[in-house]
């Protein structure tokens, strides 16, 4: 950062909404976090805008000191006029002008980008990818979430859609995918489907990818074929990730990597032993470092993008 | 390119030498083609050195107009030192300092990088993907290589080896790869292994993937299934890769690609069928428009590449 100015970030989730301030020196202070809601766009701007608000008052900073305003909401959108189009995780939303209501409300300049782009730029910046100039990232959540940082900026493609790691085929004649391909990542390896191959394989009702990780952990034959299946699937996809950007390091962030070693030790050995040049099984396979906090740093490194391409 | 300066560009394959005289209009003069060798770098570099003097000489361009050296030569390469390290498809090649002794011989800047680099290159300035910021390339041949121009830059990775588009697994759980991965795209539809299946389903020993192709277009049942098989993997990887890379365009070269509508057909209706987002089905995919010339032009953009970040 330059100067002494800190930056708002604010994320918009299907669940929850996020607030709080960047300072110069990349602590985030007075974070807030509330509820999303489903009622509609009004209610849930005029919420973020209280919560923004709250938050630039617990941090200390003064308003005066607040430099812009990055933005990380559900996609599609068209960030350059400032509109969420319809995004899924967000029903009621259709064209909401989201950045001119923030602006007008809060006066400051406005950034915006996807959630899955305000991630990997903000465990670029400040996370477990900081210090490197080519990284890949995934969320392994409900769906699977990619990004890339190439030469030390978000790959995006010629319509920013680049990275869509989930949609990657492992299996080109093997399972349906909701997007009308076969074998995608996310259609085996997300927590939603690791769950649904568990319940479908005649493991317990209404068992969670969570619970497949525990039940697999405490040596449940069923959970443990599933959850070894998933790793299979991951640690195969992220050699081709590592073979196709050639990154320095691959983090991975999302609900289901709560699972830790259990999920990070096979995948990080199917991995290395299937990457195509063996100084790539050196690639280290590394856990998100920002957490809960990663869609407000996020957010914020969405405003400090912008700012860079000014 | 500025002012009225020629670059001349120099390809290294594992059988055939070329050189020739990019002119300030993009036009290729004094082309030259002869035999590489096993005989070693030190006859290589010398039949090398004749055919580039040739190639000026006939294209009628003063050497006073020259004003770098571009060189596409078999990778692994420590390009900035100007060192060709150990190619496969160049047996005998160890740490040789060919920049240095081009430089010698010829007196003018030189920059290298590896074929399939200069390939990509060569094929975005010059030919189909001529006026995109982003491409996706794919060369089918006895390998199966792959490049990225991402925002009008060749996609390198943090060590330069970015973009592996053959070793990028269709089949987690499927055909082996001589990489140590299990599924790569290479290992199934490149020409060596279209032949391979083919082959070792039942048809005819000594069939080459051209003989494969033939065959299927005759009506032929094996080779129709083998082919269809290539087909089906062929479209499922440019599927994927256009979910990762969210290309203008796809630019198919190599030998195979010589089968023309045979392949292009099913693989554009198989990839468009699978991607994502609907409006990726609309990205074009086309063969490469420079054929037997593209290691020259892609030699010449390496050249030209090099002057564009000094």
């Amino acid at each position: 950062m330059t100067g002494g100015d800190s930056i708002l970030g604010l994320d918009i989730g299907g669940t929850k909404l996020a607030a709080g301030v960047l300072a110069p020196d990349a602590s985030l202070l007075g974070w807030q976090v509330g509820p999303s809601s489903a009622d509609g766009p009004d209610a849930v701007i005029e919420r973020l805008i209280a919560l923004a608000r709250q938050g630039v008052a617990d941090s200390g900073v003064g308003w005066e000191k607040i430099e812009a305003i990055g933005v990380g909401v559900g996609g599609p959108l068209d960030a350059e006029r400032g509109v969420v189009l319809n995004p899924p995780n967000l029903p009621g939303w259709q064209d909401v002008h989201l950045g001119a209501l923030l602006e007008a409300a809060l006066r400051r300049p406005i950034a915006m980008d996807n959630d899955a782009n305000a991630a990997v730029l903000g465990e670029h910046r400040f996370g477990a990818g900081r210090g490197t100039r080519n990284m890949v990232y995934l969320t392994i959540s409900t769906g699977i979430g990619g990004g890339v940082i190439e030469d030390g900026c978000l790959l995006r493609g010629a319509t920013g859609n680049a990275a869509e790691i989930g949609h990657m085929s492992l299996c080109y004649d093997g399972w349906p995918c909701v997007c009308g391909g076969r074998g995608c990542l996310e259609a085996f390896a997300s927590g939603t489907n690791i769950a649904r191959r568990y319940r479908e394989a005649g493991g317990a009702p209404g068992a969670t990818a969570k619970d497949v990780a525990e039940r697999a952990a405490a040596g449940d034959a069923l959970a443990s074929r599933a959850w070894d299946d998933t790793t299979e699937v991951l640690g195969a996809a992220i050699a081709s990730a590592i073979n196709l950007f050639d990154p320095e390091i691959v983090v991975l962030g999302g609900g289901v990597t709560g699972a830790g070693e259990m999920l990070f030790e096979p995948v990080r050995r199917i991995a290395r032993s299937r990457v195509l040049r063996r100084a790539a099984a050196a690639v280290p396979i590394v856990p998100s470092a920002l957490g809960t906090q990663l869609g407000v740093y996020g957010a914020a490194a969405v405003a400090l993008e912008a700012r860079g391409k000014r």
